[in-house]
C-alpha cells in the first residue's frame, strides 16, 4: 500500500469544508467526525476557564497529576501510563520506541497505524475483515495468519470504521498465543468508552499479566475535545519508561494535563453518554436500514458503517453533494479493502441524526 | 557529546519543584523559565475563554487562519510558514526533513538542537564562545569553522543562555557565505521579541532572498503562553511544504490557533512589554553586577547569564538552596562549554528581580 497517498484523510476538516463551500464553520453537521455529541462537559469547561491563568508556564512534563488521576480511573499504576498530544502522538512513539520489522493488522481499519508503521520502516500486513461477515474479526482465522515472521499486531477495538467489537475472551486467547511468540500486542481503545460495556471491553485491566500488552486511549472521543490533544497509553513499565524518554518533553498542553482534575468526577456525563448512545445508537441503525439503497452494518458503537447499494452513485459523489447542504460524511473509500460504495457516519443527537436522514431522503429516496 | 544525559534538562520545570520542596505551584517565584513577567494578555484570555466550546472539533489540520495573521505580523507569504507544538516541535520536524550530515553550533547554547541533531543522526560540531568575549559570537571567526564536511550551521538569536545578540548584518554575510557553498542556515529566534529591536533584529525578511535560511520562532515567551504549545517557523516553500507533509496531522492544539485572532491586536501589550524589558534588564544587571561575588555578562534580551566568582559555592548548590527558599534559578553547569559556576536568571517584574536579589544577598552576602 502506498501510505503516502492517503495520508492524514481523516474525517473531520470542517475548516477544510468550510473553505471549500464556503459556508460557516458553524452552520455544518459533521457526521464525518466521531465525537460524543453531548460537547464538551460543563465541569471540564469550567476548570478548562480557571486554568488559563497557568498558561504563563510550561506544562508538567510528567503529567503527574493526570497520570494519578488515570491510575484512579483505571485501577493501574501511574508507572503503566504515557501521556499524548491525541492517540496520534502515542501511535507514532509507539512505533519509534518498538520498532517492529512485520506489523499484522486486521483492515478495514485507522490509517494512521500503517502511517507509523511506514514511519518507522516496520512493514505492514493486512488480515482482511470480510464484509460478508459483517466485518467482523474471527480470532481464530486471525491468530492463524500470525507467521514466524510477525512481531507484532495491532488491533483497533471497537474497530474504525466498522464499528465492530472483539469479546475480551478473545483478545485474551491472542494475547496468551501472542505473548508465548514474543509478539507484542497493540490495541486501540480510543473508542471503548463509547460502546455499552464501557471499561468492561477494555484489556487494560491485563497489562500487568501481558507484558506483551499495550493499550491505546484518548479522551478525544468520550469528552468531545478532539481540538485540545490528549491521548494516553498503559503498557508495560519498561515500554513506558522509554516512551517518556523518547517523547518531546512539552507535547501536551497545561489545559490537556488539567482534564485529570474532571476524570474521576465524570460520573454524571458518562450516565447521559450512555443513555444518548444507547437511544441514538439503535435510532439511526434502525432509520438507516429503511432505506432500500443502502445496507447498514450493526453498529457497537458512536459511528455506522454503510454501503450504497445502487450502481448510480458512489460514496465520494454522495459525500460531496451532502457536504454542499452542510451535512459531512466520511466518504469511507479510502480505508484498505473498501471502495467507492462506503460511507461512515457518526452517530449524533435526535435532532441532528434526523436532520442526517432528511438530507439522504433528498439524495437517495427511502 | 552524550546528548542523552542532558536530555530534557531545562529551566521552568516548576511542578517539578514544587514536588521536591513540598510548596505549592503558586508559591514558587520562578525565575529558571524566560517569560515574559506581564502574564497572558487578558485579550488572549477572553479568545481562549470564548473558544473552548470549539474543542468539540479537530484543530484545523493546516492552520489557515494563524497562518494568515502570522503571514500579516511579519510580512510573509503563508506558504513560508509551518506552525508546530512550540518551537520543539519545530526544531525536531526541521531536522527530520533536513537530514544534515553535519550541523555547526555556536555553544553554550540551547540543548534541544543536539537533541534533534543526535535523534535524527546527524553529528554535532561546536563553536566555542569564549567568556573573555562576553560570550558573542564572531562571525568571521565563526565562518572560518564551516568546513567542506558541514552542511548545516545553527544559531540561536538571541542566544540562550548567554544573552547575545548577533547583528543583521553579520547574519547577512553567513548566508551570503552559506549559500554560495549550499550550506543550510538554520536561525532560532524564540526571543527576538524581546529584544530591544524586536522583529527589526529579525532575519526573517530574508527567507525569500536565501532558500538556504530556515528562522524558527514562538509566541512562547512574548505572550507568556508555555502551556498552551505554540510554535512556527518560516523558510522557503519546498522546505515548509514538506514539514507540513512530516507533520502530525494534529499536534497544535485548536486554543493554540486561537493566538491568531490576537496577535495583530497585541499592541498595547507589545508596549507595556518593551517599556518593562528596558526598564527591568538594566535594573537586573546593574543590581547583579554589584554582588562582589559574581560576574555578571550584559544582556540583550530578558535573561542574565552570571558567573559565581567564589570557591566556596557552585551554582547547584546556590540553585538548590535557593529554590528551597521558593526561588528558582536556572542552573547552567549542564551547558555544553559552562561548569557548575554560571547560572541564568529570567528578568521578571520589578518586585520579583526585587525578591530575587534579596534571596542573592542571604546567599551570597553583597
Amino acid at each position: 500500500m502506498n501510505t503516502e497517498n492517503q495520508k492524514h484523510t481523516h474525517g473531520g476538516n470542517i475548516y477544510k469544508a468550510s473553505r471549500k463551500h464556503n459556508m460557516d464553520v458553524g452552520d455544518i453537521l459533521d457526521f464525518s467526525a466521531n465525537i460524543n455529541p453531548l460537547g464538551v462537559p460543563e465541569m471540564l469547561k469550567n476548570i478548562l476557564v480557571s486554568n488559563i491563568g497557568n498558561l504563563v508556564d510550561y506544562p508538567d512534563t510528567e503529567c503527574t497529576a493526570l497520570k494519578s488521576e488515570i491510575s484512579k480511573y483505571l485501577n493501574i499504576s501511574r508507572q503503566n501510563i504515557i501521556i499524548g498530544n491525541g492517540a496520534s502522538e502515542i501511535i507514532f512513539l509507539l512505533f519509534d520506541v518498538l520498532r517492529p520489522e512485520r506489523v499484522l493488522i486486521p483492515a478495514p481499519t485507522f490509517s494512521e497505524y500503517a502511517e507509523a508503521a511506514f514511519k518507522y520502516e516496520a512493514e505492514t500486513r493486512y488480515v482482511k475483515l470480510t464484509e460478508s461477515n459483517g466485518f467482523k474479526l474471527i480470532m481464530d482465522d486471525f491468530i492463524n495468519q500470525i507467521t514466524d515472521k510477525i512481531d507484532c499486531v495491532l488491533l483497533c477495538n471497537p474497530n474504525n470504521p466498522t464499528s465492530t467489537l472483539i469479546a475480551t475472551s478473545d483478545l485474551l486467547k491472542l494475547l496468551k498465543h501472542a505473548k508465548e511468540r514474543n509478539i507484542f500486542v497493540i490495541v486501540d481503545e480510543a473508542f471503548i468508552e463509547l460502546t455499552e460495556g464501557c471499561n468492561n471491553n477494555s484489556v487494560i485491566k491485563f497489562i500487568n499479566e501481558y507484558d506483551n500488552l499495550f493499550v491505546i486511549r484518548a479522551f478525544t472521543k468520550v469528552f468531545a475535545i478532539p481540538g485540545l490533544r490528549l491521548g494516553y497509553g498503559a503498557g508495560s513499565k519498561t515500554i513506558i519508561k522509554k516512551m517518556w524518554e523518547y517523547k518531546l518533553p512539552w507535547s501536551v498542553n497545561s489545559l490537556a494535563c488539567s482534564v485529570g482534575s474532571f476524570l474521576n468526577r465524570a460520573g454524571g456525563y458518562m450516565d447521559k453518554t450512555h443513555q444518548w448512545l444507547a437511544t441514538q445508537k439503535k435510532y439511526l441503525y434502525c432509520e438507516l436500514s429503511k432505506f432500500s439503497k443502502l445496507k447498514v452494518f450493526e453498529p457497537q458503537t458512536n459511528f455506522i458503517l454503510v454501503k450504497i447499494q445502487t450502481n448510480s452513485l458512489t460514496s465520494d459523489k454522495l459525500s460531496d453533494r451532502m457536504a454542499k447542504k452542510g451535512v459531512l460524511i466520511r466518504d469511507a473509500s479510502n480505508f484498505m479493502f473498501l471502495n467507492n460504495k462506503f460511507f461512515r457516519v457518526a452517530v449524533k443527537d435526535a435532532e441532528s441524526n434526523k436532520g442526517l436522514l432528511k438530507v439522504l431522503r433528498e439524495e437517495l429516496g427511502t
